[in-house]
């Protein structure tokens, strides 16, 4: 298989574990006879440094004309306490999003047998947790009109919804339950929310097209709650863009570790692959971060090319090298602490 | 002191719950010679059923006539699933809430040395844990327009805040702070909402007037995280409607019961105290529901009403009954369980 993958490193430590997950790829490729291109693209604070813009039009091509998107991670300090920083480089994921028509942010939650014990809560509240998250990600209080009245004294935003968005995130939420254990649930706040109304009120006409599917409905602070009392519980769950920002962060406390945790966002036409720990600036450049997440988001990226053996592999390698402690500082647990670099091509080499 | 004090019972295990807050509170006053006046009135799905409303003007009458409001719960299954239901007990809650200008929850997430190993959450994690939420709780998407468009084919909600109201509620923050660790932490997503950046900018400019608190400001998302994984490193945080509402329900999932955790509402004229539980409909009327957290919320009544050493007479006398194993089903753990009115006649006695 030919494969044009847009390869967008982004911030901080993006770069760092953006190049670990080539490495393994083009592994993968090799064993598999598989043909890569990656279609380097500049976005986020390094963007803005080079263009003025956090995801210019030339990476919107680079993106729009691949068959996935690889993608690091963005956001830098110096832009997080400066309200009046016109350009920031959140924007360009917000509108990398949109213009990609990324609609379904997809995060899984589940946990490594070898690395349990790292997490907060115990081992017997998330022993055999393996839930998804599907966050509706171009809709919702991220795009509705916002702005200020009152000179400057009142500020407002708005939650939006239409009945396809919902819908079309909630096609695949059904289908997922489908393969997994048909069981769905639509987390909303249809107490308070108009919007929400709309959310259940289309999932509840949708029910009749999968009878097999046991949905349920609740609310978003119960399930704050309920996530970290059982986590287990829970297996694919649906949800607006701001409570999927909340919940999907809520939940990647559970496995123990951000560094391990890969995500996708599904769009009609290009996909894209990212981990979900942020740019962690502090890290930047020290070799030290956890390329796992992206690595593990490659391979959600071939599993969703059908290349299922090659996702396997990689998952294989991972838990391979967990097993062997081969390990960034942030799981070394006083044992050795191998670089970003070495991770990388320990996984490589043993594919 | 005399005290006259709102007494709405509401639905589920509120009325429960509320008796023994209210022997608890009578033995109080009898020991401290105050003379306690409870004034009871009709709420939520009780108030529905009687006289078509959930929070009818009389119950606002005597509540706004009172020196306080203590609140048992509200809520009914049967209202749940139905989005056609025209009256609901919630819009009681928030017409309570607004109608009475109940501002500010409160919302403190403590442990219990006895109670540690109840939590989900590992010990070494929530140790030292006391922290407090303060929630704005008559503003925000809750309270600004909302509705439907092309043929009810979009739902919109508006999340809309004024200066002023972010102050009223970002002062009573730094005051708490001042008299605890000196810590306040603004909670908001303003990488994206115009409305988080209007409150970013407007506690941003208060600092100045405590220039003795150390203010931090973080995103809802990063702090759902962070609550599970370090909530002992929080002290006072400050945040809108609907982030608090997610966040308190997540924060009393650390205590390892909710049927501990008291609140109060803080309006400019008369404050309410409740349990933060819900109505737990399959418990009502079996005299198994835990009475703690209402009988706590009485504690913080007497203590806004400076009554600090009734309050501490309060808190010991359940921190007694935990160590004694005086308690309902809940916390019983094999051994003994006791009956609602039997941990409140106890508590009674104990003072
Ligand atoms: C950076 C921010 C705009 C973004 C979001 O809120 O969507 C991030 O938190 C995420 O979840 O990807
Ligand atoms: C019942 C509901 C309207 C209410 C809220 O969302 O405020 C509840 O969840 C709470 O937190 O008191």
């Amino acid at each position: 298989m030919k494969l044009n993958i847009a390869l967008l490193a982004g911030d901080g430590i993006g770069p760092e574990v953006i190049d670990q997950a080539v490495k393994v790829s083009n592994a993968i490729a090799q064993k598999f006879n598989h043909e890569i291109n990656w279609k380097p693209a500049l976005t986020g604070a390094a963007a803005i440094d080079a263009v003025g813009e956090p995801y210019p039009d030339e990476t919107h091509e680079v993106c729009a004309n691949a068959d996935a998107v690889l993608f690091g991670a963005i956001g830098h300090p110096r832009f997080d306490n400066d309200p009046s920083a016109k350009v920031r480089p959140e924007q360009g994921l917000l509108k990398m999003r949109q213009k990609l028509g990324l609609f379904a942010n997809v995060r899984p939650t589940f946990t490594f047998p070898s690395l349990i014990d790292k997490s907060p809560l115990k081992r017997e509240r998330i022993e055999g947790t393996d839930l998804i998250i599907l966050r509706e990600l171009t809709g919702g209080i991220y795009f509705g009109e916002r702005g200020r009245k009152d000179n400057g004294d009142t500020a407002y935003d708005t939650m939006t919804y239409q009945r396809f968005e919902i819908q079309r995130l909630a096609k695949k939420g059904f289908e997922m339950a489908m393969k997994r254990s048909k069981k769905l649930c639509c987390v909303d706040k249809a107490n308070v929310l108009e919007s929400s109304r709309l959310w259940r009120e289309t999932v509840q006409a949708m029910e009749k097209d999968y009878p097999e599917v046991e949905v349920t409905y609740e609310f978003v602070d119960a399930v704050a709650m309920r996530l970290v009392q059982w986590p287990s519980a829970y297996d694919v769950m649906i949800t607006a863009n701001l409570f999927g920002d909340i919940l999907t962060d809520e939940a990647s406390v559970i496995a123990g570790s951000m560094g391990l945790m890969p995500s996708s966002s599904v769009g009609s036409k290009v996909s894209l692959y990212e981990p979900i720990h942020g740019s962690y600036p502090q890290a930047a450049g020290k070799d030290i971060a956890n390329p796992l997440a992206t690595v593990l988001s490659a391979a959600m990226l071939f599993e969703d090319m059908d290349l299922t053996a090659e996702a396997q592999a990689i998952r294989d390698v991972v838990n391979k090298s967990l097993a062997e402690g081969v390990v960034t500082e942030d799981l070394a647990e006083g044992g050795k602490a191998y670089k970003t670099s070495e991770v990388g091509d320990w996984l490589a080499a043993n594919l």
